[in-house]
């Protein structure tokens, strides 16, 4: 009867240009519900697991209100005090994915590791074992979740996405050592749903040659295209959407915090101002996961002013949250 | 329509007389429903955060159990395990406010600082971001929900409130150092709702003026009074409510544990005991916050004697909270 | 009208057979209405307390989705972060559990001591001042909640429990040092439904005399039996119920970890393998109550074998504790 019950959402890659436009329509009119204030207890008493190996604030409040607003709950589960698999104690994952299949509907992971890659099988060891729907919350590799609630708040301001230009970009920031799951997940997306899109970063902060294929593979079946370019004003040039920020180096894992230090500060003029915004479209929207590092990835004459739509982005992490667990669940 | 709505409660100074009467009305009738089991899911599938900077046992269990009793939920969140603020993250308060304000309906923080005032800041901080109501679960200044709570009780107990003589005194306790937010708020709310108080201090524990102002100005207003006294038994006389708690010297940041020990120190004899209590008014009842220092500040057989009221006082936390959420959420 | 209210369920000993038997009823039935989606709002807008003085997945996780289907809600409570009775901080039990019984509707706990009996005592302080019902989630001395779950797994797999070959056994592990409430538990339980009980460990891992006492008194009163012997292969033969797992010495809080893994080396080959379950009737059933150390408790191919029913065991946890939360509260 519903095609969705039971699957797992690990990458949007996974999911058809259809199943994303089904969580999107949902996803709309969930947000208008909660608005007027018309109940929607469709997941009542049901339970959803979160299982943060890292640490989150919108990750964790967004699920949590958004059982909330099903009518179900959400566990907040740090696995250090549970006995789950993979923090020395003896209990393995296989064993905790099926014992949290008996007790409730849903399981959401967050979890990272230096080495890119590690995280995410952790994600899907879970995946293979459980027999309710799990959902990544974010891994070393993916982002689904903020993906589609990205994509929902393009749509929401432009209506058409079919040549946009989307430019994903790679920030300054001392104080932030970020995960590429953000930009490996929405380069891919955007060209399905006919963007093009621009991959702008230094030359050490090249993704992973496995997602940008993914990305370019995209493009070709959505009728948008994937450009990538070290120079940033030339990205910036007649930009639609603006998607600035910090992500580490694939090698980060192996020559650590102090190199990797190194290398960010010879970029230290990677910040959106307001100077730069001039290279863009006057319509153009400045977007950022958040927590965004004010003034360093993106100055906050930017993020405060008129084109931001930080907040907006962040509110819609609620509602596609909301479609997927519902039609999953 | 409804004038509560989105209304923030950092101190109940904001709120007049009037609206108090209010909370209190429908804190009556939540806790009178709640007995006889009549469901009151006036904020049904709703969300508060509650930001605990500092640790707790009735705040957190009173505001999570109101909650649910309203058909809502409370998230249970430790800023250290989000990235917000004021603890070396990068993501500033104004940030976290905007975002958790899309999510859900009202947050709740407990902060302290050892500067007086510090915690205070940083929950008006919140509230000057926010778009849903914030509400104070204890700073370093201010309690309102306790204070509330603690009208409440009073009111239950005495019916009338004008002239009773209301007794704020200091304790000894060598185990707690207490922030002064309990009589800071209750010295001021008890005198607008006529009633003498007397504030009773060795000279080191004195309140900050700012606080001590704003208790006789609602002496005047209310119809009630304010003294101080260095002389406990003197206070104690005919005393209708004793109210003896420990609080921290105002120096106490500057001055450190040690010197603030030996202060402590001197004053060892102010318990309050069955000796002492033989000075107020038969009818006369002892309260405290909790959780108590027994038999430091208050010596366990009149904690546990007839007078003692201290776990209906308790017990109207949920109920005021229950009022506050439901007319501001 | 309902003799179950308020009752604690600190051990399975204090319920009769009649209320054991009125559980399992509605476990099932709440097991049933589970599967179909039969809305069971029995405990609606109500609070239990869960405080986990100990980790665990299984029983927070169960408890609180247990909660949430009954359309209440469970808080995940860690003492340290309270001000509870005896972490160090001056609140005490009595004053805890006396706030707690006005918030909310039962309480919770999870307690061990490296000394036998010393968290068993910290419940029973909870339970002889909260005035709604205490929950044991383990001591260091009982399960009940899993022995009600573990007889409701073995009357569904045999519906007969007469004459049945229960074997309680000790298994061998270099990384587990856990307490015995299980064992302790439920060969007090398993006679008093008419089964014959084989309790089989190296003569240092005897439980305490106090335990073995009241499993012979219930196998007298029960119906059943109870013997206890030296010989894993012995007590195998001709099992319908194999229950394998390690627990320490009653010395380990005397002598120490070192000494335990000295006595527990010794014991290497205590482990469940498909050839020693040969020994066993072709009908039996193996059990553990996660989580286990595969391979060296149990051979990961007995535990992934037709026999196991440790995810039906591990279910079955929430629906007996959704009947006795329903029923106490």
């Amino acid at each position: 009867m519903n095609p969705f019950k039971n699957r797992h959402l690990l990458t949007c890659q996974e999911w058809s240009v259809e199943d994303i436009e089904r969580v999107l329509d949902l996803a709309s009119d969930l947000k208008q519900k909660a608005r007027i204030g018309v109940t929607t207890d469709y997941l009542k008493n049901k339970t959803f697991f979160m299982l943060f190996y890292a640490s989150s604030t919108r990750t964790r409040n967004s699920f949590e209100a958004a059982m909330t607003q099903l009518g179900g709950h959400a566990h907040f589960l740090n696995p250090k005090t549970m006995r789950a698999g993979d923090t020395g104690a003896p209990e393995e994952i296989a064993d905790t994915a099926k014992v949290l299949s008996r007790y409730g509907h849903g399981i959401g992971i967050r979890i990272y590791f230096p080495e890119f890659g590690e995280g995410e099988k952790v994600i899907r060891e879970y995946a293979k074992h459980a027999t309710i729907p799990v959902i990544s919350m974010e891994s070393d590799v993916y982002h689904p979740c903020q993906a589609l609630a990205d994509l929902m708040t393009i749509r929401e301001k432009f209506k058409e996405t079919k040549r946009l230009k989307y430019v994903q970009a790679w920030a300054h920031s001392p104080n932030a050592l970020r995960v590429s799951a953000v930009p490996n997940s929405n380069i891919q997306i955007m060209p399905r749903f006919g963007m093009d899109v621009t991959f702008v970063r230094p030359p050490e902060f090249k993704l992973h040659p496995d997602i940008t294929n993914q990305a370019r593979i995209s493009a070709e079946t959505g009728g948008g295209s994937y450009t990538e370019t070290d120079y940033l004003e030339e990205a910036l040039k007649d930009a639609d959407v603006i998607y600035m920020r910090q992500h580490s180096t694939l090698d980060y894992g192996k020559h650590g915090p102090e190199k990797e230090q190194q290398i960010i500060d010879k970029y230290s003029d990677w910040t959106l101002t307001n100077d730069l915004m001039k290279l863009a479209k006057k319509r153009a929207v400045v977007m950022h996961c958040l927590p965004v590092d004010r003034d360093h990835e993106i100055a906050s004459e930017v993020l405060d002013g008129p084109q931001s739509i930080i907040y907006d982005e962040a509110e819609n992490r609620l509602h596609v949250q909301k479609a997927v667990l519902s039609l999953v669940m």
